[in-house]
């Protein structure tokens, strides 16, 4: 396990002292907008502007240095300085900070890292000098950070965000501004609003944090571009989804898959893929669009968490009802399936041409009592999870009174989620204003507000499900014998390991590998075939031939003494014949082993998560398949495999089609966590194939083994 | 072919004579709002409430019957009667309407089919009404018809559409009216706006006709939940495809592969698979949600067709960027490759700390010059279809003044498709309206620009691509060989075929199954071994043991007369030991083919679009894969066929992987056109699955050919 530091970025979002540096009197100039945000954000602890050239900013005393305030200040610390000079001032002005004690920096200079090699130098000795002092550092290059409970406005966005309860991180200082820009025209709060810059010290993972342990936000956003550590982003991120949602929009997926990789799991993994795992398995909910993004988030901030997957649809219409219902369905949720009682029911004061099962139609002249009825019928059915509610404007509905009964229900029982799509203009603005304030958002279209309700849910389901995890543990791992193999093979100027010595590696660590020896005459391939029990399958040990199959180099069903000697032959014959003198180790004898329903596992390295174990339909075409599904092998437990391999349709193929016994899931599962042990325990295994690992009604067998290290 | 009637619904959509039979006094009435509405609108023809109580409406002189509008009018005809009169009056009218020669109805009352049997009996009388005195009806049941162009609101909607582009078809009355009320709001224009009802008589294909041959119409958007005449549909938005974009939102997936099927290929079809291939192969753009469904309206009522698939970005902030490049490549597109030429240009006027490549990021202190000189700079470009202009607002930034400029370079080039994304709020709006008056529609979020971007480009493709496409023809069919098979199987009180009869059906028509027959002696099986050639396989013949092979039932790889005889023995001996007395016709001598790339090809009949064939990954996973795709079997093209093999993962095996040659893609297309041929020709197949074909490189094999008659 990584260690999870968490920073206090308290003295930076909650100075008692702070210092402007760089202000000015020129509205044009960055450093007017910063000093007169912090005023006008009414920040209320000690401020004070520094410009050696004036005396008085917006009527603050200016002081000349960073020296000054510190001097001013004795004994009390500078909890921030907020850092707006050109940037050749940057090192000398931090490293006076530095001197006087001051806690933290926010550097909104830009001309480090993004403008060249010259500039990632400032930058290492800007990071330098922050260290040596122990002083913490948002930027440089950044919008600035705010927090609307402190509050503090230390940016130069041209706005202050309404006060609310969603964090929101950025690496784009951009996408600050025009979410700010936005968020203020809707009406959306939040508690924080950070721009990391670039991210030299403090990043999207100290923010993180910090916005979990903090009691004024409730939803964390994170825009991401990539993550410097990841297994520690994997953690901070896993502790904060356990106390509230973690919502993220990460960019750059058109990296995924772009580097070259010899085994089917690299070729497969790519790092966006790395993320993606990362994110899931940590239980942060990936935001795919902008718009996922904001829906979400007004989703995580309005809506309690559902019991289940189930959900009701109400409506005044039937072509809206039957969209939202192929929308619950495509986003894979659950229609409730409702009691004969609550259908009775609603049966009983209902008008007959109603839809009393699910969707709920109340139809065109429904009027505001209609719905009440039907919303309190329908809370009293257990098998109800969540709400839709659809209203398109009618000469008989006023989707004003039918959203005040809608939010007096809701205030009745507030610990159920209900979403509201009101469709229309003009006619529904007010409505959806009361439902927003009553806690219902309210959505353009069923399929935005399905999004929004299966976002909550998954969240919802996922949390459950990781509650009371271990890692799995392995008693009887042999790594001496690991060790032992590794050592020959680079004592043999290799890197790619034959296939008895990968067969070696994974029995040393209880994957249950097909017996495989390697032999070097034809009498030793007798001699082993002997020891491990006819039939045997021969192959051409050698790591350059790909295809071995199509050049004679493997011989199966040898059943007798006679019968592996002439293999032997044959073998090198063919080799020989086929692809000229090319290095070729012996021959592989190799049990012959019953045929299984073939799975692929593999390994492959990630620079930012480590090892990546992947599962999936095994066998020659598992490149044209794709049917695969990864995760981080880094605290993985059983419960995760488990949906691992549920997630393939390599599963449906485990479980028994066309009649057969289900295959022995456990011993699956076990072979997978070992190999994410074995991925963890040596580092130095860059990549690992299983293709395929046989799965039997009892039992499995690793067939095909390769293990290249670096 | 089917032959495509379309109805001429002038006197409907443009009536010089107009009676509202039912008008009000009453203000609470439907009669009242509808009058009100045609009064309103404008309408320029002669118009008469008719009411026997009244005298005078609106200052309209009120006749009391149809009949005296007929008196008043002659020899003018009436073209067009609104019913809002009560249910049990419905009929009297109609027949009254038919008697003085009406032209065409609009039926607003409800009571008819959809208040169960007795409203259905109504409805079908009057139908028959209508169809003797040769009278056309929209409804009943609807909200009426609205026509910005003539103009003429026939309906009690609660507003009048702006005038516009987007010819605006629903089979749900509410959507009709949310969508107006939205589109009032939004200041978004419809030429046609029409509420089908229940579709007794007109449907969605005669409006889509209608729309096609408007002036007025340059998009047609349906929201459908069914059809009627699923091939009259298909030839209909078939040819409005081709004139002018059609764009569907469909409801009612959660229906689909809802059915019972005893083949590969109807276990994959399903009812939305036959309306998703339908509209594909039609050329209809299909909305999937409501969001989609406005934002590819906009696209189509604002967009030029791209001359290709290549997309560049403009914009002046990096993250937003990323994003909208990830978004271009999720959604099919590519991201343009700029000439040496363009960036050297974009580098002498860009500062060097832009991006000269795609995306072109012009840095955060751009302003409109900039991005006027990077849009012309680019347009000169010939690797640039379309424009995707992003901006976020910066200290440095006017939106409004960039959005000037985009719409003068827009008018210079008004036959490149631009879209905007200019991320914000209130700083962004007037920009927005610029931008759209200009006709660069302007989106929320990166993902719905490129969405519309993407909807536009399949479009132009698809109609460049399908210019010019004849149907497959076959000079070599045999259909007298299939009626003698399908009339023996029927003798013998079958429908499904056994293996040896599919095979000569398949032969009939050119399809290359491998030669086999059935033998009902042993002695009989060696004869027709001979007489095909060794080796042979020999499989029971019995199409109610479906997993041969668990059973002893196969035997393969039989060279010799020998080894025939004693297979056709021990076949019958392991069935009857496993099964008992289940009935065997004999048993199917078969010539053993090379092994050969395993695909799938099949048909299924829908119910609304007859057959459509399949092809895919064959074997004995074909359900687990499902990897498959469909074609209408009806007017399939050479070019749609191989469209329809490109779409699955098969293509990738047929073209070589793992250093394979690449597979004989004619014969396969061969094979899928001829499976085509025969399920038009034979109504009453109604399943047939080829699995596996074996694909060589020269020539194909149908292994394994099963067909069910009806």
């Amino acid at each position: 396990m990584t260690e999870v530091q968490t920073p206090d970025l308290s003295p930076m979002s909650r100075p008692r002292t702070l210092a402007v540096v760089g202000a000015s009197r020129s509205p044009a100039k960055l450093g007017h907008s910063v000093l007169l945000n912090v005023i006008r954000s009414g920040y209320g602890g000690r401020l004070y502007p520094v410009n050696p050239k004036e005396e008085q900013i917006e009527n603050l005393p200016c002081l000349p240095s960073v020296t000054a305030v510190a001097e001013r200040l004795r004994p009390e610390r500078l909890d921030l300085a907020v850092l707006v000079v050109p940037p050749g001032a940057v090192l000398p002005v931090a490293e006076e900070c530095g001197r006087v004690g001051t806690s933290t920096l926010i550097v909104i200079t830009a001309g480090f890292k993004e403008t060249g090699a010259a500039g990632l130098e400032q930058e290492r000795r800007l990071v330098e000098i922050c260290r040596r002092y122990g002083m913490r550092m948002l930027g440089p290059n950044c919008l600035g950070l705010m927090d609307t409970h402190t509050p503090l406005n230390a940016s130069f966005a041209a706005g202050f965000p309404h006060q609310g309860e969603i964090a929101f991180i950025s690496q784009s200082g951009a996408l600050c501004a025009s979410i700010l820009d936005w968020s203020l025209s809707q009406g959306m709060g939040f508690s924080k609003f950070v721009s990391l810059g670039n991210k030299a010290d403090l990043a999207e993972v100290d923010f993180i944090a910090d916005a979990a342990a903090d009691p004024h936000s409730r939803v964390i956003m994170a825009y991401i571009e990539d993550v410097h550590d990841g297994l520690r982003f994997f953690e901070v991120a896993r502790a904060a989804g356990r106390r509230k949602p973690v919502v993220i929009l990460k960019s750059g997926l058109s990296q995924a898959g772009a580097r070259a990789a010899s085994s089917h799991t690299g070729a497969l993994a790519g790092s966006d893929r790395a993320y993606e795992t990362a994110f899931r398995q940590a239980g942060v909910v990936r935001a795919r669009t902008m718009e996922d993004f904001f829906d979400l988030a007004s989703a995580f901030s309005h809506l309690p968490p559902p019991k289940g997957n189930r959900v009701v649809i109400v409506t005044n219409s039937g072509g809206p009802g039957i969209l939202a219902s192929d929308a619950v369905e495509l986003a894979g949720l659950a229609m409730s399936s409702l009691q004969r009682e609550t259908v009775d029911r609603l049966r009983q004061k209902l008008p007959a041409e109603s839809n009393f099962y699910n969707p709920v139609d109340l139809i065109g002249d429904a009027d505001a009592e209609r719905y009440r009825y039907a919303l309190r019928t329908l809370l009293d059915d257990p098998g109800v999870d969540s709400f839709l509610i659809l209203l398109t404007p009618t000469a008989s509905t006023h989707p004003t009174e039918v959203a005040r009964v809608v939010s007096q229900v809701k205030r009745e029982h507030p610990e159920v989620p209900m979403v509201a799509v009101f469709m229309g203009g003009a006619s529904v603005e007010e409505g959806n204003r009361i439902l927003l304030e009553a806690g219902v958002p309210s959505y353009f279209a069923p399929e935005r507000a399905v999004a929004a309700l299966r976002g909550v849910t998954d969240h919802a389901l996922l949390r459950r499900r990781h509650e009371g995890e271990d890692v799995l543990q392995y008693p009887d791992l042999d790594g001496e014998a690991v060790a032992r193999v590794f050592s020959a093979v680079r004592a043999d100027h290799r890197l790619v390991l034959l296939g008895s010595e990968a067969a070696e590696v994974a029995s040393a660590y209880g994957i249950p590998a097909a017996p495989t020896r390697l032999a070097t005459t034809a009498a030793q391939a007798v001699r082993l075939a002997e020891a491990m029990g006819f039939p045997v399958v021969c192959k051409v040990a050698s790591p350059k031939i790909l295809h071995k199959t199509d050049i004679g180099g493997v011989k199966v069903g040898l059943d007798g003494a006679a019968a592996v000697e002439l293999a032997f032959l044959e073998i090198l014959e063919n080799v020989h014949r086929h692809l000229g003198p090319v290095p070729v180790h012996g021959v592989e004898v190799q049990r012959m082993m019953p045929k299984g329903r073939e799975c692929i596992v593999g390994m492959s390295r990630d620079r930012q998560f480590g090892p990546l174990v992947m599962f999936g339909l095994g066998g020659i075409y598992v490149n044209l398949l794709k049917d695969v599904s990864f995760r981080l092998a880094h605290g993985l437990t059983g419960a995760e495999i488990r949906s691992m391999i549920s997630e393939t349709k390599a599963y449906t193929l485990l479980r028994g089609m066309r009649g057969e016994a289900p295959a022995d899931l456990e011993a699956v599962i076990d072979a997978i966590g070992r190999v994410a042990r074995l991925s963890l325990d040596f580092p130095e295994i860059a990549e690992l194939d299983i293709n395929p690992l046989f799965s039997y009604t009892s039992g499995g067998s690793a067939l095909d083994v390769k293990i290249t290290i670096s």
